[in-house]
This record gives structure tokens, C-alpha cells and sequence, in this order.
């Protein structure tokens, strides 16, 4: 099934970016809990177009409907269809690239791989698709705040780097707030930062160019024990979460890329106990040993890669192979991350509570 | 299953370090494949203890069986079932472990998970358990080379960077052949940086620490069309393959983490015709678009940390919390890297035949 | 996912008796497939409410709306979600049942296993769950007409038995027509016993009572190798997609229950070569050998229960556990099999397509 | 996975009936079990040949080894393999085979789909793949021992006919005892009917034919809860299971076929309070109701068609299609069921713990 994700909070998405809408299946959601449309919209809202002059101006409202699962407020333990309805209808905005494939767009592969596809807005490649996802993790995410005897767990994603901008070394080293994050409309919680940045996304947008950067996440509260051996590590099925988005490509958890200058001995991280609980006394491992999470705070980071979509003319190749230019238009993101913060957070939550009601399944199912 | 990986081409791994030994079965293998030890041998000498003079001196022949699903010589399309006997017996050595938390290793977080554990050589989160991934990847690397009327696959993994030592921008752009590969004992193609990073490994070993570094993965000759969108994305895929290894921190495709500096108007990748073909004027995605295959080589990279056993003295905590020293001995790989490039190839030759076959059977199982 | 069936070619469902609709998503369909909303409909008609005299006379529409996946008229290869409005909305009429459990429904053991339900229209546990797989199934259907080479598959299901009323036997060798399936509202291919079986259901009807019966389903046209070695047999895929319909209490293949009484030397089905081609004598077997189709008729049936909900005053007990009376009342079906007929065919369509799929992917997907 | 089952209490069998033996690899499985290799195989001495008069008369010890998952005495919650080495070698016994296909066997859709196989004793056709089911069960049962609060489920199949010898209808009312069972070789608890059994099946095999039968399977004990909506149904995947067993020709739970002939007032199960806990007054449902249990007992019955290797001279074609005669020679069971007693025990247990560890997945993972 490769437009579903999870093995037992599993979501389904479909939908293309242009037609009835986008919608997600969640299936497997412990019954009982308490949900609302406005809770879910609230994270959809942190994704919407047009939420900042930064973000592409288009106005969509991304409206989510809650379609089956839920009775009277409360979920059933049954599929939760979530629906949000597309407002742009099939155009002709879009009859250029019926034709033309974009230059690093999914256009060329689509067409390669299924002999067909829907060019208006990039059919089911549009960045519309983590409707779903960010609606289901709204879900999630509420499940998280009801780990029995843990502590709620806190997800927080934000930008660290655009283009080539980045919060200096050291200067963020305390989990940040989601006020600081959503202090600015880049979403980076260092102040000074977020303005060169959004300086640079303007400045980037008026010469119709794009740029990227890198989002960093981080999870605090999360008990040890979610995350399995082997295939299935904590670390691997989050990697494949963040390499499934629009846009990404790389992925790295604790010390990461840089991680690999170090030594064995400047890189383990020895464990103490504090007050009474057994942790460690750094955190280059990014919360997992062993593919499994070790009760530190969860820290990994996402790349992306500059949008694709950039507002000059470009030449590729058209469905015959022959050369042509393509003049991009629309309005798009010059900057795709201010956005995916919600997306990267969505994603995290699903990994998460699919990972913590696998442990259970296995190993708190049985009085051994 | 959390010890299976792939959807259509599945392997499950089992085994501990010490004990019976390590196995895989592989099921759904397509039928009529010549198969025989031989060939899987090769590949498990490649990643063999002792195999050189950088790596552990233990000596483990690592003898492959083939228990099933061959007859004749050739596949019969039922479970193949690979076994490597231990030579290594349960052993005091290890006795220490049973009590004491070694630092970065998994001892902690499976303990905390299922409330018990193999202490002999890290039991299941031994890199020993990658025997089972190295044996299956020889028969899907053999499948790789029958795609009907696309040439052969070939997959080349190859090491980039050992501690601070990294091949110089711009003086590796060829696809690596295996015996440039394999003319020096850290794989690493580039003769003069090989050379350095020999002499890095043995001065750290001999003074009992551990360094980590970046292994590149090549894969050229791969169709257009393989990976699915949305969660299955290729890049998704790989990234999740090599997150599941041990000792892996991080993932990047194509221009990866470098890419989020530079401008769409510059990573874009312009598409032409050539030799009638349609192609990339540059590889910034690395071979994938929209999570499919374009048909340019599959180019990413993969981040190991340094060896967390290290032969020094560290202080942690034992299973009861209380503060101990732990006397790192034995004979460990100083860097795991150049045992972990067939591991590499391996887990690319597992997403890739499997994806390949999932294509297939969506998209040529009908006359439409 | 508990909501899901099929490998490769997967269903999910959603949504309930009351509230927004019934849906489903179809992942992994094929791309290029011709599609319309009206040949989905015109086996959602066959299911429908009102449509003859022996069926319930509730009136609903049942008008399916194609979501994603179609572009242009043909599929896409990426999700298709179907969506059927309903019309009833939440009603008192099903106030009764908040407290009370109905014998034999599913209200004890959803409350049971969820600690809530939906009481409205039985929600999750409702036959209008079954129109998400008749309109996926309307679309496997489609598919298996375009099996390459081999001839159109045709999925025949018909009742056979209806209370005490059987076709006599010897009475039936032939594969009945649609026609002759549809000539009669009960969908009994034999019109002596299918006018019968209309009395029957009509009179148990008037005395508030209800009748079950058996559904036979064939299949010619299949080519030999559908279906896996242990335990993806197609005749355990289809038994699990019978059983899994509201009402089965039974599935038998070939010779069935009745076989158990022949001696090996009496069931064992000859091989013999006929025009050509290797076919067995005697199609004891129905169809299958080993798990995996041969080539001959696929034959099996499946055994319904009475309606549960009769318009009768029946004792129960209501959430408390006190003792309780429960009068029947509303519109329903005095006997499922009817509306049954088209969910057969569609779950075996989804089988079928499924393992076509799953063939080609693991034996046709290389040149060995 | 075609050679896998269960979604999280998952095996992968393989092997064939000759060469190196028949495993089975158990992944998912709770730690902390005790297990020793003795009490698998007790399991596996209830299924093996030889143990009586009535069953083939090989000499097979079918001894069970632990390969992995399990560290002093108990499982770890990693990957346990286990393997029973094979006795009989590939011998010239089957050379016939190579070019002949059995009637009623899988020679010739195995050799259809994958267009190769093992002729040595129908290699993984074999019923001898049941060894890993068994040993599998095994440890499912334990596991069934330790529901936390509630009592012991107990599982209990049994032979109810054999050929046209069934228990007169109404004289086994109660759960027999596993003494009752193993008190006669024929495993029917009516001491009267097991002896008629005996002569028949001795008769039988006199005469070079063969016999089946009917299993019945009874389980006490069991929550209400397990099962899901919709496909899962647990009686859907108890049918899947007993269909994936060699031999099998039909299914039915509770009523079953027979249930198609009572109107709805007489096949409804009523509920009451006994003993302050809601109970159904009868059992025509079988121990489920909407796919879940409802914790009465669970009821069904397996349809055995009679052994189709019989010691008699058929006609069949080779492997070119050539009218061919065959004379079955060897020694076989002239019926299954004796043996299949404890494999549809086994069957049972996988399904259960499953469906286990699935509810407490989702129904009990968060504090809702």
C-alpha cells in the first residue's frame, strides 16, 4: 500500500491537487478519545497557504471535515475519514505542463512510471498531499498527551537553517517553546535569525528563485523503549517519515553528518543516574540506542532541497523529447519550510504512537 | 514484523551473536534464479571478520548454508533459508556485560523495552545480524541483473570519509569500479586518500579509541519508474535501509544536506535528450524525482559514527543504576566502515528488487 | 489495519450506517484502466436498498462519486477513493439501541472491545460497510478482462439455497448466465426453486421472521498459478474475504463438507489433456490444487445465517446487564442473500485481482 | 509474505519435505516466556509419524531445536528460530514424480506457477511445512496461559467424523478433556464412534484408498474483544487459517451450513446476565458476533477431504501432457486427521495470540 503509512495507526492519504479534494483514512485509532474538527484545523491552519508573506499567497481555506469515526465527540476504534475540499478547480493555469515536463518535479517520473498522470498542480505530487498527513497527525498527536504514567510528550520542529543562514552554533540549546517557534512567520525560534531569514526568502521571491534549509525536531518526554530492533528502528522509521515529504533530502538524528568527525571516545555518551533515573550525560545518539528510544530527548534534522517551482523560464523537454522552454508562474512558495514545521511535527507524531502501540502489542500485552 | 524488511521480495533475519548462529529466510524470491553458496559466500567474505588488517581480528569464517527453496541449482520461487553457524560460543568474556551498561550501545534501551536481554556480544544488536542482510542481498543483486531489456544494475558502494579524511571535492566523478574499490582494505577508490585513512584507523586503534565516516552508494543502469509516491518514495526506502543499520546516523540523496544552500534557479535539474534518451543535465536529485527513479545513477550517502566499544576504561551504570567503570576489551573493528560497504550494496539490492517487483505487479501485470 | 484487505491491490474502508457516507480507498490500482462512475454504480445497483419486492423497501440511492485516481477517465495508479453519500440521517429510531443490545448483532462486542459505540444503524457493524467493497470490487472486475493473453475472467455467484429450499441436485452443471442470475429478485439461476424461495422469504416476512441460505460463486476463465504455497492459499483468501462479510457462517471449496464422505479412490481428480491444454477429469477440487489454481472452474460457497433483526419481541439485556425486552422494528432485509449475490462476486474479484497482481510481481517480473 | 502469518505475533515457515529440515522463524513474540525446547516438543510428538496404527508408519523423531530468541530459559522478544532437521534424504522414491503429476496434488500448479519444483516428497507442498506451524503454536499456547486477569484459555480440537462416521448428533455437549481426546489414536472423544473410526480407517488402508473427515475446535476462556471489524473478523481469519492447511476443503463456525436452515427466532442467540456477567442463553453464533468474541465458547469445524495419495494405480499425464499411469507407493497416512488434530490447535493459538496483541495495541496502549 504505498499511500499508507504506519503498521497499526496507519493512515491512508489520497487526493491530487486539483479535483474533489484530499482526504486521509486513519485506521487502528485507540477509541475513547476525545476529538473535535477544530483541533485538527488548528494544525492544518499552521500549514495553510497564505498564512504569512512568506508563504505562497494563495488563499485556501483547507477546511477539514471529520466523515466517520467519531460519535459524539469521542472516537469509535473504527476508520476516522478525514476530508478537506479543494477550493482551485482543474484550470488552465496548468495546460503548459500537460505537455512540459518541469525540471525536478515529478512530472518525467510519474509519466515513466504509470504511462498517464494528472498535470494539473502535479495531480497526487502536489505538496497538497500532506493534507492528510497533518491532519492525522493532529490525531496523534493528541494520543501522545495520554501515555498513562508518562509525562505528555512534546514534539517540536523548527527551521535552523535557509540558504545559507543558520542559528549560530550554541545558541539554541534549550528545547524552544512553540511560541518561539511561531514568533516569526519563518518559524526559527532565534530572533535574529528569523529575520535575516525572512529577509532572504523575500529577497530570494522577487528574483523569482527559490531557496531551502534544514528543519530540526525534537521530542521531549518520550519513555525508553519505542522503537525496534533491526528493520524497524526508532531512527530508521523516522528517517523514512521525513524522506517521504515533498522536497526532502536528508535526513540525520543526534550528531548526524558532523558526528562522524568525531572519536569513539569523544562521541559515547556515559550513562549516570539522575534523580533516581538512569540517563545519559550527552545526547550525541539523538534519544536512540539500538534503533530504540533510550528516554533523552529525541533530535534529528530534515534538509530541503530549494522548490522546485521557481518563476523563470527554464529549458527542459516536452512529452516527445523535444527541446523547449518553460516559463514558471503561479504562486508558489519561494521557500517551502515555514510550512513543513507542522508537516515534520505530523509526521514525528504518526512514527511515534505507531511505535508506542507496537510496544504494548508485544510487550505489555501479556502478564509475563 | 519488526525483523522483516521489504514488501515483495521480504527477508527476515534471526540469530544472536553467540549461540546457533545467524539466519535469513528470503520469501517471495522469483523463481528459476542459479543459485548456489558460492555466490552468497562472496559476498560474506567481503564482509568477514578478519578480512584485513584494519578490522577485528576475529577469526569467523562465516560459512554460508542454503537450508531451502533451492533445487537443482535454482531458486523454486518458496522460502530460501540462509544459515551461518557461530563459531564463537557463549563465553565469559562477556560476563561483565550482563550487569554493566555499555555507553551507546543497545544494552540499556533493550533492556528497558522487553525487561530482559542477551548480554553475550550484544545478543540480537550484534552487527553480526547483518550476516543475514549480506547473504540475501547476493541473491537480490543476482535478480538485479536479469530486468528483462534493461541492462544490468550495478550497485557500488564505496567509502568517502574516515574521522576528518574525506576524498577532495571534485576528484572522484566516474563510477567507481569494484577493483578500485577493493584495491585498498577501507574501500575507499581514491588511492591517496585510502592510504591516509589505513594509517588514521591503525593509529586509533592502537590507542584504544574508534572513528566513524561516510560511505557513498552508486547505482547505475536502474529503469525509470521505481519507488512509488507519497510514503514508498525510493528515497524513503533507502533512507529507512540505512537508518536500520547499526552504527548509522545519518541519510542524503543527491545534493543532500549541501543542496539546502544553494538556489532552485541553481539545483534545478534542466531536462534533455540525448542519444534519444530523456535525461538530467545534472544529477542534483540523485537519480530520484517525486520518491521514483529518473533513470540517472542513484547517488547517496550515509553517515556512521565511530564504534561505540572502545578498549578504555568508561564510566557508566550497572543494572541497577549505580555508578561502575566498564574496561572496554575483546577484538573490535577500530571503524566499521569498511565492512559495512557490503552491507551498503546490500540493503540498496533489497529496495531496489523489491521495488522493482512491486512495480510490476501494478503496473505490467495488465494489458491496459 | 483492520480496514484493509488485499496486498497489492488494497482496499480500505470507512464510515458507517449514519453520518456522512460510506467509503472507500483503492490503492495500488493499475493506471490506465478506462473508468467510470457508471460502471461502479451499475454494481452498486445490483446491492442496493428497495430493489425488489423481497428486499428491504428502504430508499437510497447509493450514488457513487469517484474522489482521486481518475484522470481523463482512466486511472492514474495512485488512490482511488469512492465515496457514497448517505442518505438517512442520524434518527430516534435507533435510540433503543444506545442502551440495549440487539441478539446476535454486534453491540455487545463492539462496546466490549471499544468501551463505546455507535449506536445508530448498528455504525461500523452495518451491511453498508459492504458498499465500499462492491464499488472496489466493480473495479477489479474491470480488471480481470484485461489478463493479458488469457481469456476474460467471469465471476458468476447465484443463491442456491434459500431456508430448506436447494436447486435440486444434477439440476445445475452449467455456468449460469447473468441473465439467468438476474431473471429472479433472489438470484437463484433456477427458476422453479428461485419462485419458491420469493414465497418463502415473502411469507416469513409477514410473520416478522427472517431466512438465511447458501450463495454458490464460480469462476472459468482463471489461468493456472493464482495463489501462494502455505498460507496465502486463494481458497484461504477467499474463505477469510467470506467470512469476513456480515451474516457467513460457513465457506466450503469444491467438494466441500460433502467431500468427507468419499473415498480418496472417489475425490481425487484425474489429469488428463484436453484440446491441448493439461485439465483435470472431475473438478472435485474446485479449482484449486496445493492452494493455487489449476485451471478449471473455481467453485465455492458460502453459508448465511438468518437476518438477525426481526420484527419480533426479543429478551436481551441493556448495558447494565439488566434483563430487557427489544421489539424489532424498521425496514429490513427478511434475507440478506438477495443484496448478497454482487458483494460475493466483488470480494472474489478483489482476490482475484490481488493475486494476479502478486503473481506477476514475484514470477513474471524478471527474464530467468 | 506468502509464507508468513499473522500480523504481530508473526512465523515465516520454510523448507520442504526432504534436504536439510523444516523451520520456522517466530517474530513479534512477547519476552520474558519461559520456554524450553520440550514443551514444543510435546506439540510436535502429538503431530508426528508413527506415533500409532492408524497414521504412516515412518520413523520420523521430528526433534525440535531452538536456534535463537531465547536467553536462559526465556524468550528475549527478538526473532525465535526453530528447525527440525529432516531424516529421510532425497531419495529415488520420487523420481517418478519428477515427470508425473499426482492427481489431486500440487505438482502440477506449482509447476504452472513457478514453472519449476521439487519433486522429493511434493518438496514444500508437503504436509511436513505443518511441523513449523505446530512448533509455532506451541509457544502461542503458553502465551495463552498468561492473559493477565483472565482465566486460562484452553483450546480443544477433536475428530467428529471420519468418512460417514460422525458423533450421533447430541451426545458431546461438553468441552472433552485433552485425556478424553488422546484417549483413542483417532482423536474423537466418543469412545464408541473413535473405535468404529479406527476399523474404518484400517479397512481403508487395507484397500490401498484413503479417508477424510471433520475437525471440530473448541476454545474456552476467551475474552470478549478479539477480532476486528470488518476484514479481520476473527472468524475471518480463523477460516483463512484452517483454508491454509493442506487437505482442507471447507469452514464453518458456530451453526455453520446447518444455521442456514433455522429462520432468524430460532438462530438468535439472546442475551442474559449469569452470574453478573452478560452471556447468550445458546451459542449458534460460535463465540462471535460482528467478527469479535463475545466470550462464549468458541465453536467451528474443518473439512478434511480424504488423503489423495492412495496405493492404487492412476491415470494422470506427465509433465508433457502425456496420458501416463501412476502407482502410488510409500508410506502414507490413509487419513490426516488424527495428526491434524494438534495442527488445527496450533492454527488456533496463532490466530488468538494475534488478535491478542492486536487489541491490547489499540484498545489498551493509552489512558483513554
Amino acid at each position: 500500500m504505498p499511500n499508507s503509512f504506519g503498521k497499526l495507526f496507519t493512515i491512508s492519504t489520497w487526493g491530487e491537487s486539483h479535483g474533489a479534494g484530499i482526504g486521509v483514512v486513519i485506521d487502528g485509532c485507540p477509541p475513547r478519545l476525545p476529538l473535535v474538527a477544530e483541533e485538527i484545523q488548528a494544525e492544518l491552519d499552521r500549514r495553510r497557504p497564505g498564512q504569512s508573506e512568506i508563504v505562497t499567497p494563495r488563499k485556501e481555506a483547507d477546511t477539514v471535515e471529520i466523515l466517520s469515526g467519531v460519535y459524539e465527540g469521542r472516537t469509535t476504534g473504527t476508520p476516522i475519514a478525514l476530508w478537506v475540499r479543494n477550493q482551485d478547480q482543474r484550470s488552465s493555469a496548468y495546460a503548459e505542463m500537460a505537455d512540459k515536463f518541469r525540471p525536478s518535479h515529478a512530472d518525467f517520473t510519474y509519466q515513466s512510471k504509470f504511462g498517464i498522470r494528472d498535470p494539473n498542480g502535479g495531480g497526487r505530487s502536489s505538496a497538497r498531499e500532506t493534507i492528510g498527513r497533518v491532519a492525522a497527525g493532529a490525531v496523534a498527536r493528541k494520543l501522545l498527551a495520554s501515555l498513562g504514567e508518562h509525562a505528555a510528550v512534546e514534539i517540536r520542529a523548527f527551521v535552523t537553517q535557509i540558504h545559507d543562514l543558520a542559528i549560530p552554533d550554541g545558541t539554541l540549546v534549550a528545547f524552544p517553546s512553540l511560541a518561539d517557534v511561531e514568533a516569526s512567520p519563518v518559524r526559527c525560534p532565534h530572533p535574529a535569525t528569523a529575520a535575516a531569514m525572512v529577509e532572504r526568502i523575500k529577497a530570494v521571491r522577487s528574483e523569482g528563485d527559490s531557496v531551502g534549509g534544514v528543519i530540526e525536531c525534537r521530542v521531549r518526554g518520550l519513555p525508553p523503549g519505542l522503537g525496534e530492533p533491526v528493520f524497524d528502528r526508532l531512527e530508521a522509521d523516522l528517517a523514512k517519515a521525513m524522506l517521504s515529504l515533498p522536497a526532502t533530502k536528508g535526513f540525520e538524528i543526534g550528531s548526524g553528518f558532523a558526528g562522524t568527525r568525531l572519536r569513539g571516545s569523544e562521541h559515547n555518551d556515559l550513562f549516570e543516574t539522575r534523580d533516581g533515573v538512569i540517563r545519559t550525560a550527552t545526547n550525541r545518539s539523538g534519544g536512540t540506542q539500538g534503533g530504540i528510544s533510550n528516554g533523552e530527548e529525541l533530535v534529528f534534522r530534515v534538509a530541503f532541497k530549494p522548490t522546485a517551482t521557481i518563476l523563470r523560464v527554464q529549458s527542459t523537454v516536452d512529452v516527445q523529447g523535444r527541446a523547449v522552454e518553460l516559463q514558471g508562474k503561479g504562486r508558489h512558495d519561494p521557500c517551502v519550510l515555514p510550512r513543513a514545521v507542522p508537516i515534520v511535527e505530523a509526521m514525528t507524531a504518526l512514527v511515534l504512537v505507531d511505535h508506542w502501540m507496537r510496544d504494548t502489542g508485544q510487550n505489555r500485552s501479556f502478564a509475563l
